[in-house]
């Protein structure tokens, strides 16, 4: 019975973090603290805990120093603390491999489950998570619904907002993993011309997407990411981003608007990682229950990538990725 | 066992509409369609039915002439075709007198149900809307994901956004109502000095209320609404909305900010009903499945109504309300 | 004595309007009415007079029909009345053929004189210019300083901005007159890797330039328009114009920001005519009298075009000119 | 002959500082540098010289702790060096006292002249200023038009725009020595209901004031200031500041906008001084040589203070003013 099936289907509430790696610590803090203007919650281990100003989680973004610049993991939170044995059972029937991280392991976390996406990007599924109050009293908001003050520095992104993987593989094969195990819903995707799904825009939430996957025949790896992705309330605060970046001599994609989300976008390469991120803005909300899918062919996807501005792709660094793969690091099989 | 509770717990994806009734229609749609930038779907039997450039329901504003200014009903969306059926079970159930309303009584809508909410307010539950093109190919817009070519005429908002509702009884009622029969989340509530709840702001979605309930001794009804609002994608509409409110010559109150929901603000009248409209935009989603509604104490609402701005209550108007209860219209009980 | 000279130096106030003749007279209209949402004073003997809501002048945009694309003029007025005859004898002295050209030739406008600058561009300077109301009341604006309500329709600039012309001659026979003979100002040039001017921006006001320069040897002509341009008054306002440019299907250019005079841009080209027009916002102002002109050398001028966004030059559409030149169609020769 | 005397009048070129003296340095230095983010271009003698990312002027905003709070001088730049003596002959000439400041009195100023208007304040008219670079070169902008990075801290406007002073004498004697002696020209003014000029905006640059002269009866000095005032680039930036500031606790009137200007506004007092500054942004510009001021009656004058947003004079604060005038403190007397 269907039914039964849904009571006890485990849920997925939102993108939670993304967990980096960097051959260049200093330069990396310095572009997503002083540039980006993320906040810094806590260093634990060489680990540093990040997140914007109404980011509420402990953190968004973990940065620490390693041999390779590489994603360690993308981490979800559930929506009830029992989802995460039930996404564990769940992907173990379907020979999913799942390792257990206990509590503590990253700063802030409770108990979470990493496994692999059949593509070999790392996935971490948490529940518990702090929500601590700004670490310096000066820098808390005067907002009860606000963690920081806004705009104390650099760009000042308001939260975290999706991520966007890439593979060499049949994207397909993820979105559909996306959408029966973990629940996701298509809210938009691109066709190729043999009839194939080239890339696909899903989402838990509102959003139109938390994350995005990319069919990438022209990358390497079937586990890349292409972008982590910051959101700020307004068009206006993209073009200031960019006045900032091309005054730090940082080069950049953009701005642009997507017709695909219809969100405005810049893109920039952290100089100590080679991590994307993607500074975003305005675009629209699903509520429908009933969405059905939008579908755009390889003949509008023009219009689907760049509805307007500077498009993707113009310059060298355009098609730079990063792993968000490679062996799970987490201890303990389960 | 509380899954099993759950699983037929039927639940509300989205505000979907007000039904406004007006006793100067030329003027309501001079204001809603000339001046906001609502587009018309269509009229049937006297009703015209409106959205934004970015609404996919067939209408989120329907407007006809009545002998009084009210508010006929305000429409939610369920999430699935069954909840309507579950949903009366369970109103019934609890002693809620419920109407059933055929699919065609309102133009593009499937069957629906319509109940009273314990102050008197008409709620009315669909599932089943139309979700048109323009009526007129030159509004429509080159994306796929856009009904509308965006910023045809007048302010030109994206979309509907929440209602606020007021009553001069316990308000505590309406929200646990919300709540229990529901499935309405609590995001932010005042407390009155003698720890009662003086207004609460509740969410099926990720927004931070698709509903406000205001307890209001000030005014002499149970069942008013405040106003209906709708959303622009930036800070500066709001200021754009502005420039067209005062050279039309229509007063309104703002620009402000909010400090709960951290959204900025206008209030302005319709000048055919009297029925109050929100130009809304910023502010911040929720995503976290645990999250803890915010309380603000009576000292703190000034900050948590007006974060900066012109204040609402400055002027006479703000204190209009108009009816959104009375009789239920529609005719066959269930 | 320089005083006595500085005494008679007749002088130019701003720019004022420009007279284009388009092949397709239908499509400017809409391009300029419709999409750009310029208003018109009134229409006079096949020639249709416009202006930006908060330009005061009878008209900063003429257009009728013609055999090819050209401007016809660029007219600029002069500080005082007796500056026309002023400048007619300072021209004369010079050896450049001056033509007069009777009040009510132009619509709205006082005598006037016409002339060509040494790469053969018509520039016309007036006093005398009608400073009408808005022809329909309804369009007026409640502020008595300010001609029309803004955002009636389409992108809705404000005023006129600047002309950018272009020569295949030396951009520096053109600067040196507009300066010696016309009293303009030189703000930032471009130097050329050989030592030459490159290009030149100019004004006579606080603006960065009312007339740039362009040495272009890939073009054709001596005496070629590369845009005119309206100013808005916000940035997103330029993103706005690119939201309703890309929905109507009309291919643009940007946005972007110039480094150059630090002001955003899109360029866009009339569908009617083949003039492009740039839509202009923020930048700065020169109050200084003793302003040292910015010099820009060769490998400066990617980050002085275009600071960041997308560059001009990236497509097709990017080299159409028109001219700006041919023989003075103004009857008698003084 | 007229030509004659137009020959020598010596002309001002634009705003060039404002002098405060403050009881509490180091929160007005907080207020200035950390929450508007003005820079520092150097302390010399307890003088703070500070100035706008956008200012080319050595400063346009002094600091030094005084025994009360006042406004020592308000500084114009001539158009030429010559200007300088020329005024002192032109003033002398008219009975009014000037007195020499020697170039090094001000750090980065030459030879200048003071002397006061009929109602006591002080003004200061100089030409030779430094134009340094930043003193950081990290804070120094890439782009050859731009002294400073923008957005480095707190609010960021561009450049100074203008000042507002006040006198509870006949305001019109001020603006016609601003007219006949110093060469403004009146753009805009209130006319009272027993036909006086109530107040005045006048400019000698492109904007529509570089100073604006309010009589106020309510006040108890010939020479105070209202406020000074720095400028930003969009409507946004004004909502922006209104974020830092509420966060920072600092109460503000507005965002607002005007009618005479048609100019975004906040008006925020200093905490150290009590000195009020105008936020400022949009707004038209005049080119018009045969501009006709606009007359705005007692009636209008409501739409004319405040086209929409919060009023200036809701709050208690919005009265204070401080001494622009009080003995000239400059020791040579020419």
């Amino acid at each position: 019975m269907e039914n039964v099936r849904y009571e006890i289907l485990p849920e997925i509430a939102k993108l939670g973090h993304v967990a980096l790696e960097t051959t260049d610590l200093e330069k990396s803090l310095w572009f997503f603290e002083e540039v980006v203007g993320l906040e810094k919650t806590e260093t634990v281990d060489g680990v540093h805990y990040l997140r914007a100003w109404g980011d509420f989680d402990h953190h968004t973004l973990s940065i620490k120093e390693g041999p390779e610049a590489r994603v360690d993991h993308i981490a979800w939170k559930a929506k009830r603390r029992e989802d995460i044995g039930n996404f564990a059972n769940l992907l173990r029937e379907a020979d999913v491999e799942v390792e257990e991280v206990k509590a503590g392991t990253e700063a802030g976390q409770g108990d979470a489950i990493r496994f692999q996406l059949p593509s070999g990007h790392n996935f971490e599924i948490y529940f518990d998570m702090e929500k601590p109050a700004a670490a310096d009293p000066k820098h808390k908001s005067i907002l009860k619904n606000q963690p920081y003050k806004a705009w104390r520095k650099g760009i000042s992104p308001r939260r975290i907002d999706h991520v966007n993987i890439g593979t060499n593989t049949d994207a397909s094969v993820i979105t559909d993993f996306l959408q029966e195990k973990l629940g996701f819903k298509m809210r938009e995707y691109l066709k190729t011309p043999d009839g194939n799904l080239g890339a696909g825009w899903l989402s838990v939430t509102n959003l139109v997407h938390d994350i995005a996957v990319m069919g990438r025949p022209d990358i390497k790896s079937s586990h890349e990411i292409h972008h982590l992705s910051y959101w700020s309330d307004n068009a206006q605060d993209i073009l200031r981003a960019a006045d900032i970046l091309a005054d730090q001599g940082i080069p950049f994609v953009g701005p642009g608007k997507h017709g695909i989300s219809q969100a405005m976008y810049i893109y920039v390469v952290d100089p100590g990682s080679g991590v994307r991120l993607e500074l975003f803005s305005n675009g629209y909300l699903i509520f429908e229950p009933d969405w059905e899918p939008i579908e755009w062919k390889a003949d509008e996807m023009a219009a689907g990538f760049t509805f307007w501005g500077e498009q993707s792709g113009m310059k060298p660094e355009d098609l730079t990725t990063i792993s968000a793969g490679e062996p799970l690091k987490s201890p303990k099989k389960v």
